[in-house]
């Protein structure tokens, strides 16, 4: 079968690879449909490393996806043949110390999809856990399916912080991510959600999409000025840092009220100068979200109910064949791209 | 100046009463606009008395209510004269053992308009602490300011649920507190709303205004079986008795999903059999209500953003002339009816 | 190999079994050593029967055990053979949706020791998941490690009350577990701890081997007055009801705090009637405990650092032999008993 | 009346200074007996500033207290005239936004004892709001009432950590916060505590007295190892960072588990280099901690009760007459020393 694979030269060629084998008692088999590129795709791409994890041998691309079964293994019973699903890329070992807890995002023998040296999911065919494959309402599509796993990110972070209802949230950093986050922040409870980005394309895009949610460009108008007057002076409940940047850390906790959160979803390349007296002030709370845990259901049920529209960040949808193309696109980083899906027939 | 008076003899009249006296540092004059009528204020004049507190002479009613700032005191630096306000109804001890711990609600020594023997709100003119008195939002009208108070007890609720994004909430009883409730559950971060009730004229008023909450005659169809479709077999992550009903009781734990979360809202007149063995076998946690502390602000940024319109549930306004009128009907508890209110030239 | 079981007949009898089979790559063969016997044992021998789970076929008693391994599975690696061991009787489907939120203790599909129709472990040898199986520090006893299963449901307890350092806790019932759920809230950072009960031997006893723990007989003197002494008239923090009588609840909302947290651990038999008003005054919450999830390890690291000492706590040891003895000793419910182990050789 | 006074040319003298009026409705008046010096104290000593509090003015010094009630105002109820009794030295805006919210340390207009230019309280006589006084239990001392003041962060640093029973908490830093959040930290519910720090003479002070509290010299041992032998490779679920040396964040999130909690309580001078990436990993929870809230009551019942014992901590007490030596010796910061306080006859 055909499968998009990133050589160690960095090269993303559709290469011939062997069909999987034979249904474990626990898993299914997955006809793959849909696949978003991810922002780390297209940093193994650029860099052929992500910190520790190294592209050394080929390695299939992808791992945002839906598809529908074609086969279910002898106890699998929640999932039929037929069903259009998503998948959590991100497989534990569910008896570790970490899952046992709860936290199985956080168990050290995870495997992920398209994380050296585990393969992507952008083939033809995958065989997958049934636990971690999970039905698309009806009212969803593949694409949107495909949207699931970056919104689940959003979704961890909004859960981190422990919204109260009516809380106002910042998001800080307009990428896939941040919209992400924004959109998770808004539908959990708060009130209202700032977004705030130095490309005005992203956050025109942003206005247009969901006018709910508030724009702001920090070329333009200091984002603390905003927060002071959005909050009569009480600043934000909740900071949810996307971006990063390491410049988005100077004066955040200006924008926190007393007992505020401060939630870390952006991943700064170096260590990060914090003022922890400044931090102390307030007696902020930092949350920090690695990936998710028990999140898909979660952002299904809001796809589902219409309470998050992602429809509007699938900015461009490629066809297998063209796969390469689609990567080209995805590494030139666009602005006004959010969401690059490549679908199979 | 004119006041609405509940006599002890149960009547209702419009009364001739001193104006208040002068400022405290730290108070404010509000001239009163609207007030809405509570299932409280109809029970004291059904009954005389709820539990404890007997109208043993005449009482001002009302307790839901919005104005204007004629006076600031000389220490008062966030509010001014011209302010349009809601109050909350309850001033407690500030410097109470409950109080310093955030629960202010819960003071024992806490003052509440209409509450024998102490006098509510629906005159020409109070005076109130600044500390308890919310400038509204220029997108609210007074007659919204004066529904923060009812949609304040949501807030509690949904507060206390612990909401994680995109939960499943239920919500037993269609009344104005339900609803108030559900609204607060739906923008407070729930994926759905399901809310059940018997009266098909409220179910039906809710369907019209608010499309996204999902009803339930529990005359037609077993809300379990509705919970058990929507949630694919696993339960409300949430369910808020708002009903009052000890029948509500019946079977509720089966509607929770393990580890939810049942809240306590509505006020049964007698003690309620409870499945103990039930609630342990789903680890149930219960949380309960008793009016609200520090969800004014948050009431009105939700309203304030769009996230909730409480217009649709202003069934009637009276005139404040008409106010015993206001209160017969009222009385007569008629099922479309959500608030009524008085509003003040 | 020889094994205590129970007939339908509610006869216990010392029977040949079969020895277990081979080991999967995930699991350990332990030698059984101590095993305790609980109320629910008991329970199955006075009425054949607990709710649903009716003993219909010969079914092996015990599931509080410690014991020494004597094989390794393929992949076990944080388990070697000598490893004096204690083990969870409940094993769960781990992708079960509960198992994967961290409440495997809620997964439906458990399998428990010595609940019919599965067998528990008064034998020789068990075959067990290395997931389920925690190695004693090697400062506890295998006697001591056989306590950890009831000690577990008091951890539990104490978990689910959140309690803040310095809180005040009543524990109602003074039965095994009341006193497990007592040293549990006690090492677990309350300031003082008072348990009630009428039964005036396990009050001495307690008295005798845990000064720190204060007794009330609830025949000589209301508890509420001498909680209100010990709070001066705020009330505890923390109620933990552990009698499952029903008689517990009448007032146990005026035991509490303002903001206070009652947590269900005993199991009546019937329904309970609730005060709900009573709890909406004080805004209660109540928590409700099924057995435990991840307690073991926290257990055992308070055993091990001399925070919490169990040894007081076993009654009686009876050799395998006596086994009938033990059980029959049991079945007598005798006041100063505490815990009743039988002991292989 | 006398009172040591701290001179902007940061010269320590006993002056005269008038007494203080009449008592407010709210308020009581409180000879002082025993007052402890604080690092704060020390530091205007020294450096005549903290941050922006700048010693312009002479000003009393001393905020750890205790004394006896002289005189109570008219609405007192909870106090009477000889309570022994120690005081929270912040006092602020009860109707302030932070305060309703329980948040009260984190008024901005708290007025503080002893931070410029508010005096402190190292004097025969204070005026003191009721709500911030402190009845002692009899069986604590004066002396020990007067390290209230500094076990309460040690309490608000192990409250924010929600501890879980049986966790294990590593205290970086042996000073007297550190000494104090790790007291709080065993007694509020761990296992075990670590406590790390370079001088051994701290250290060997601890193991004399709190021989339950594990020392780790990191001159001698890396703190790492025994972390990880002690918790079997997991990690420890809290970290309580109390140096305040910007070298403690380096490696900090290897000590924790995955899903552990970092609590802020030292003040590092200058911002820190924090390893965000590092920190997602684990997603790892912080908490700061800035003075306390509602933790006075909570350290005198642990105290009271046994459970913490303070009375090793008074290194020295020195009379009035002598409060200049007192502060020569603190200036001098000798290893050994860990409280020195003044009595007043």
């Amino acid at each position: 079968m055909k499968a998009v694979v990133l050589q160690p030269s960095r090269q993303v060629v559709i290469e011939d690879i062997p069909a999987p084998g034979a249904l474990a008692p626990d898993q299914v088999r997955i006809q793959i449909r849909n696949v978003g590129i991810c922002g780390s795709d297209v940093h193994y791409v650029n860099h052929g490393r992500i910190g520790p994890f190294v592209v050394e041998q080929p390695m299939l691309l992808g791992h945002e996806a839906a598809g529908v079964i074609t086969e279910v293994g002898s106890q699998v019973r929640q999932l039929q043949v037929g069903d259009r699903v998503c998948m959590e890329p991100g497989v534990p070992d569910l008896s570790s110390a970490a899952s046992r807890r709860g936290l199985y995002n956080l168990d050290p023998a995870v495997t992920f999809w398209a994380t050296p040296p585990v393969d992507g999911c952008l083939t033809e065919e995958v065989i997958h856990p049934a636990a971690f494959t999970y039905r698309l309402p009806e009212q969803l599509s593949l694409a949107e399916g495909a949207m699931v796993e970056p919104l689940s990110i959003g979704m961890q972070a909004a859960t981190k912080a422990r919204i109260q209802p009516g809380d106002l949230a910042v998001v800080i950093g307009a990428g896939t991510i941040g919209i992400m986050t924004a959109l998770a922040a808004l539908s959990g409870g708060c009130s209202q959600v700032i977004i705030a980005d130095l490309q005005e394309e992203k956050l025109a895009l942003i206005r247009q999409h969901y006018p709910a949610i508030r724009t702001v460009n920090i070329r333009q108008q200091p984002l603390l000025e905003v927060v002071q007057q959005v909050s009569a002076g009480w600043g934000a409940n909740i900071v949810l840092e996307a971006s990063g940047s390491p410049r988005a850390f100077d004066g955040i906790v200006d924008l926190l009220c007393p007992g505020g959160c401060l939630v870390l979803v952006g991943m700064p390349p170096e260590p990060v100068a914090m003022d922890i007296v400044g931090l102390q002030s307030k007696e902020i709370r930092i949350e920090s979200v690695f990936r998710y845990a028990n999140q898909f259901e979660r952002a299904l049920a809001l796809m589902a109910s219409g309470r998050i529209n992602v429809k509007p960040l699938i900015s461009r949808v490629y066809p297998f064949a063209q796969s390469v193309e689609a990567f080209a696109r995805a590494v030139e980083g666009i602005a006004g791209d959010v969401k690059i899906q490549i679908e199979l027939a």
